[in-house]
């Protein structure tokens, strides 16, 4: 492979929808934390709070206002570094939204109508029981163009590189499609934005303790379903111990399919202990889900000790977290204003 | 009728399309100053170019540019006072994009697709010669969600009065809606937004000089169908004197079914002296097209002669143009300021 062309510069974000739970963590906040550990000096990592993506469902404002602080203090909490990353509340920078209109103006409603996202608010919509929600002309307008904000907020600081999961490849696609129409349509001595790629991390699916053929959800109506950062040692171990596995008694074995939750356990504790997973199920091979759920329970209890006191510690000074907020706007501003000048000359919005 | 509960704030945006004509000028241009005249000093005028409106339609970036400069020129020439008026470039405030998302977040497609705007322009791609244009789906979505940002325009300024054409109104109707949705959705100890209402003016409707079916616009094909505020008197005369009439040689009638060019004439010049349209037909009743048509050329040359004197002094003068916009700009920008602070923490995007 090619080296690239661009300096890396790497943006990813997170909706501030609550505390997170083991499989935010597992599946991207853990992975942040590496990218951040195998960053160069001179790469540029981005993490954002992005409260404008969570207006496109209704949110009661207290309780938004609070995910939103707890979601800084969650990124501080499993190890990002504000001296190493720019870790920043998106709606502290109206330029992803000026540059999201510029992109609309080139986005095919076509191609927004053909989202999967869109789809599946489309058919939920249309099952809906209440005569009021059936019809899609209902659904807002954010709905339909919030992947053409997704892809202002990587362009606006021209990121090279995006860490998605599977259900976000789609609309990097698109993004990576604006960005080339864009170069293709505005042309300078260099193309204005570079195309970012997917940076591919292994995707650990974590699955609900209590029907373990859905991921692990935050808006699954059992709470048990979830371990969340902020769960204390006795929380943990109650969930793990009630954790659904299966009654076929014959010891620890790692399939999917037939035996998920136990599966899940097993693929939790490899995770947590950066084990290989038939290493670990083989560990198992002569135990019982006893013995699995305590270790599970342990491993969980490790992994989140730190972060949970870490948060616990960082809610207890807002004017700590005021100043990480401050500073990583202010960073990112400073960034993305070089790309929007340099783009309103492209377009003919000069001065 | 009750005095109006907030001050008064006056929004109104023209987009930077070439120069303007004779029908802008009477129509929406020569209105402003009107209403700059009329205001008391408490009042608010904004009068922006809307470049991000510019972008719905595929434009040339150096000529956008061209025009985006030129159109600040001519709001000045006509008249507006940056003293009186805070005049600026819409796009020198991400404000209103951000507003614009935001209340996305509440306009349902259906509403938006509804439009008539967004339904000519379907209509107008389906009747296209080119396949590649028949389909609504390639129709970006900056086309569809335009009224949102321009409703953002006069909410983000909490604006209480706008001046609209005929072709606006579905659009303020929109405005509406959502600010008064927006206070039912978040209430505080004040509304959010005063629900602004149309100021009604004297519509001047001013027709093609080539073809008096349709108005006069900046897109016909025929350069000769409208004046523009540049034009020299000699090209106005010639203009005026090629305008299509009718062959009824028994004097000048004003009847617009019937003798469409020839009323229109009329109405430009009723509308340049500011006179009752039917004492200007009285007075000509007698006289023959010849007449009507010096009368007419000495009217708009004598209507257009400060403005395109003053048009061609500020061309000149571009660090003088540069420093009203800036003015206005953050002027602007401190309005708006204001608004999205306290909607923001009514929302819940709050620090």
């Amino acid at each position: 492979m090619l080296p690239p062309v661009w300096p890396r510069t790497i943006f990813s974000g997170i909706q501030p929808t609550g505390i997170p739970h083991l499989g935010n963590y597992l599946g991207a906040l853990s992975n942040w934390v590496k990218i951040q550990k195998d960053a160069q000096p001179e790469d540029t990592l981005l993490f954002s709070i992005v409260g404008w993506h969570a207006l496109t469902l209704p949110q009661r404002p207290k309780l938004l206002a609070q995910s939103r602080r707890d979601a800084l203090a969650v990124l501080l909490a499993v190890g990002l570094d504000p001296q190493k990353s720019i870790i920043f509340h998106q709606d502290h920078n109206p330029l992803h939204t000026e540059l999201a209109w510029i992109l609309s103006c080139m986005t095919p409603t076509g191609k927004l109508r053909r989202m999967t996202t869109w789809k599946t608010r489309l058919a939920e919509s249309r099952n809906a029981n209440d005569e009021s929600e059936v019809d899609e002309s209902l659904l807002n307008a954010g709905l339909l163009t919030y992947p053409v904000l997704q892809a202002a907020d990587i362009l606006v600081y021209r990121a090279t590189e995006v860490p998605v999961g599977e259900d976000q490849r789609q609309h990097l696609e698109l993004c990576r499609d604006l960005a080339e129409s864009f170069n293709n349509t505005y042309k300078g001595r260099q193309p204005m934005f570079p195309i970012p790629t997917s940076l591919i991390t292994p995707a650990k699916r974590i699955l609900s303790l209590k029907d373990p053929s859905s991921k692990m959800s935050k808006s699954a109506a059992n709470p048990d379903s979830r371990i969340l950062l902020t769960d204390t040692p006795d929380e943990i171990s109650r969930k793990v111990r009630a954790a659904v596995t299966d009654s076929i008694a014959t010891g620890i074995t790692y399939d999917p399919v037939e035996r998920p939750g136990t599966s899940n356990l097993l693929t939790i504790l490899a995770a947590c202990a950066d084990e290989d997973i038939t290493l670990v199920a083989e560990r198992f091979s002569g135990k019982s889900h006893g013995d699995l759920k305590r270790e599970v329970t342990e491993a969980v209890n490790g992994l989140f000790e730190r972060p949970r006191a870490e948060f616990e510690r960082l809610k207890q000074d807002p004017g700590h977290l005021d100043i990480v907020a401050r500073n990583g706007a202010s960073k990112a501003r400073t960034l993305s204003a070089q790309t929007m000048h340099q783009l309103r000359w492209r377009i003919g919005l000069r001065d």
